[in-house]
């Protein structure tokens, strides 16, 4: 079955732009970014384009997941903790027996992601929030870049 | 080993553009959007730069994966099922026993990709299709969002 | 527990540049391409700006992991045996029983990401290495494409 698509929209691009957000996380578990990055495009008198979002760390990742029920939040660090049990016999245990799960599951869940701008606002879909996933047990400083390439408005 | 780093070729960039694909999915399963990812890039008079992909839901995903033989898909579905269960005891449970292991499965594939564009054309390889993947049992409406940032040939 | 957003920086948009790398993996494993990566952004008098990284194959994939212990890759690639064995009564066997497992990892992992380029150089954390993860168990010949979307300096 065919999809139907839109007219296209184009408008010129002109500029990139960045900054940098820390955050301190309370441990394994989805902290919300999603204010942070609309307060970054609002800053920046932006049109069309797309947030780039990365994250410097290799134990902690970045998804896109639903932001109504706190539950599935519950259930998503279940499922990656099946996906990637401690005492599991890792070779590199020398961090402790949460690192290197938080590897397996930052691999899983990747670094790198975007979220389109359209006129100036980031086009998540309804039920789509954008997260910090800590995969350590303990709280941690996480680093991310934020960047902008796309036309002003 | 070192790789082999071919020349690097420049151009200016001008344009973005973007349109809206509406699919309806059939229910679980892999939806092949290639065609309709190529039709958006056709209509730009594109040169080189990237198509941007995004899925604005949570319990479905994109990903790029082979399109020759589709027992593939078949394969991929299961392996997804076997990652993450019905009936795995999930807290979030209100919206069907298929919903939460949609949102799992969401999170590990994603809902951003791009692909490159060179000289007007999809730089897919040779056995790469586009495709969203429904996570839910039922028939679903998705909505994706393709972008072009890049220059004009 | 908000997050603590820097200043903005902006620049101008102007150039799009792709060079493609072409690897021979030496059968399943993570092959360091950050080295590749730095010599191609190297190449472009870049400003600010995103390395796209898109890898052509659909049983191979791209990450993003800690550089310093190998023993993380040795586990990482256990992990992966793990999510995706061999001998699962995959339908799709006619490549051999590795390529299965192969496209299921590649899926879980993906074939595109994005590091930010800033003042020309990339932007990775510390521990973060760019990596072609080969899933078949022979050696492979490979091939990444390289593109950067942003400023000159």
């Amino acid at each position: 079955m065919p999809g139907r698509l839109s007219a296209v929209t184009e408008a010129e691009v002109q500029l990139t732009a960045r900054a940098t957000l820390r955050i301190e996380t309370p441990g394994a578990g989805l902290t919300d970014i999603t204010v942070e990055a609309r307060k970054f495009v609002a800053q920046l008198n932006a049109g069309d384009g797309a947030l780039l979002v990365f994250l410097r760390h290799t134990s902690a990742s970045l998804t896109i997941q639903e932001n109504a029920d706190p539950d599935v939040q519950t259930d998503l660090v279940a499922a990656l903790d099946r996906l990637a049990p401690e005492g599991a016999h890792w070779v590199h245990d020398t961090e402790g027996p949460d690192d290197m799960p938080a590897h397996v599951k930052a691999m899983l869940n990747g670094v790198s992601l975007h979220v389109p701008v359209i006129d100036g606002a980031l086009a998540l879909g309804t039920w789509q929030g954008l997260y910090v996933v800590e995969h350590r047990a303990r709280p941690h400083s996480r680093e991310v870049i934020f960047q902008f390439i796309g036309g002003r408005r």
